[in-house]
């Protein structure tokens, strides 16, 4: 699968993973108010609108990018109905060619952690059969546990050829709060990033591992460091425009061979209608506006990328 | 909630939370047998015999404890239906008077975290309307993203009156590899605590605080540490019996008025009946063996606690 990510990024040119983050408020007052008169301003109904909102912009930009990552939260607090909206999501997304990121930070111990690779990842075993419950190609993985919580994703990953994130800076004002405590004068994340690399080591592909880590564009320096601890970890980079990271930003998160990072934007692709620069799509064609301001995001990155080369 | 839960515990003299954390292999086959006469070996059949079975472990115990901790990545391993399943057992262990802990261990940033919250502990608006999604009673977290993602957690446990129990020390042998890295000479789990401790004060119910820490029965060193610097946080054990913590090991985890913790046991109860020591009740009578199990954990607990005094 980590093949398959960098291909897709090789081939449309756009190291960009669009943040499938619905809000209610994101969508626009057409789907809302369509499925709210089907199902009510129930649970159900608002799992529908995410689910049409969705589809509308996987239509719309299934063809610029490689990947999405749906933020399971978003679902979650709807309840089951959310969970099917988002397994509705990762199932359409892979049925258009998208590889699926599940933002899930799932991270627990031993046979628990192994339930969360199983349930996400892989496949559960029932009586004779198999199934597969959620079956996203990546998952984001929380290393506070250690090892213990993390061998049962790659197990997992090594059987399926799927793959992790693991969080090792993350985007927020406060995550310097307990990652960036110094141990022996270095930050914890670079403890976590190193071990990220030696899990890593283990599970390469052709040439990036399926073991890959979680560092924010917010800290562009850290991205450097990090860049140069995991030389073979793609790094997944969210907080890329609405939480302040520019193209520039980034460039330390690419090794030389442009490869190496893909970038994760939410709400600034998926709600663009919402911003003035993309007000003149209006919310009828909010799709229409998320596909211009994937075509913008491509543009910054690859122009960063251009004046390092 | 906090003073639910305490007096819960006064009420039954035991600081026992059951862990109801189902694998199919603990279900004796007359349940799982029916659950796939009706619904084929299938993930909602898988969903039905953990129902079933949850529901027998909940009758047989719920007059002798305070509280049932349903670890959620059990159910979600079996996707939507699994989650279903866990649903109904929230509901189900609530009506029944027992205080529910959902272990979830999610934590993520800002409005993320805030779904999280929302979809576990509050109420979500749909339209004009609010729901409920999945409505533990507490839940617990982890801190690793810092406060950004703690604090959404505890705003919503401000309005609903809830409570959330935040990952300090873990009871996995490599809980360390992060968790014990050494911060101007203090163990990270320290620092986390001396936050959790920070967090609590701000949330006090009359005698406890609904900010409480997960610190392992495996440590008992480390519990003696983190019941001083966090005097008035409710700490949920787990790792006693099946991960090796005996009753001796958890006084250090108690306050001097014998309240201040509360013990999880999930295989060591509810697959009680598949050890030597309750075989006697056979598969048939396993919630008799859960129930035995528990009041054996009760008499252990206390004697230690007794010969402490």
């Amino acid at each position: 699968m980590i093949q398959k990510l960098i291909s897709g990024i090789v081939r449309t040119g756009a190291p960009i993973v669009v943040g499938l983050d619905p809000m209610l408020s994101y969508i626009p007052e057409h789907i809302t108010k369509e499925a709210f008169a089907t199902y009510g301003e129930t649970l159900r109904g608002a799992g529908e609108a995410i689910w049409q909102f969705n589809k509308g912009i996987v239509d719309a930009v299934c063809d610029l990018v490689p990947a999405v990552k749906p933020q399971i939260a978003m679902y979650e607090q709807f309840g089951i109905e959310g969970l099917i909206a988002y397994e509705r999501t990762v199932r359409y997304c892979k049925e258009k060619g998208l590889v699926v990121i599940g933002d899930i930070k799932r991270g627990d111990i031993g046979s628990t952690s192994e339930a969360y690779a199983v349930g996400h990842l892989g496949k559960v075993k029932v009586g004779a059969k198999e199934y597969a419950g959620f079956d996203e190609d990546f998952a984001t993985v929380n290393p506070y546990l250690g090892s213990d919580g993390v061998m049962p994703f790659i197990r997992v990953c090594q059987e399926e050829h799927k793959g992790i994130f693991i969080l090792v800076k993350t985007s927020n004002p406060s995550s310097g709060e307990f990652q960036d405590r110094k141990v022996d004068g270095r930050p914890l994340y670079e403890l976590v990033g190193e071990q990220v690399a030696r899990w890593g080591c283990e599970c390469m592909g052709d040439t990036y591992s399926y073991v890959g880590a979680v560092v924010g564009a917010t800290y562009p320096e850290v991205g450097k460091t990090l860049r140069r601890i995991m030389p073979k970890s793609m790094i997944l980079v969210p907080g890329y425009g609405a939480q302040g990271g520019k193209g520039a930003d980034l460039v330390p998160f690419f090794n030389r061979d442009g490869l190496g990072a893909i970038v994760n934007s939410s709400r600034g692709i998926i709600a663009a209608y919402k911003q003035e620069k993309y007000a003149s799509f209006g919310s009828e064609n909010y799709a229409d506006a998320s596909r211009a301001a994937v075509l913008d995001m491509k543009e910054d990155i690859a122009s960063a990328l251009a004046m390092r080369m």
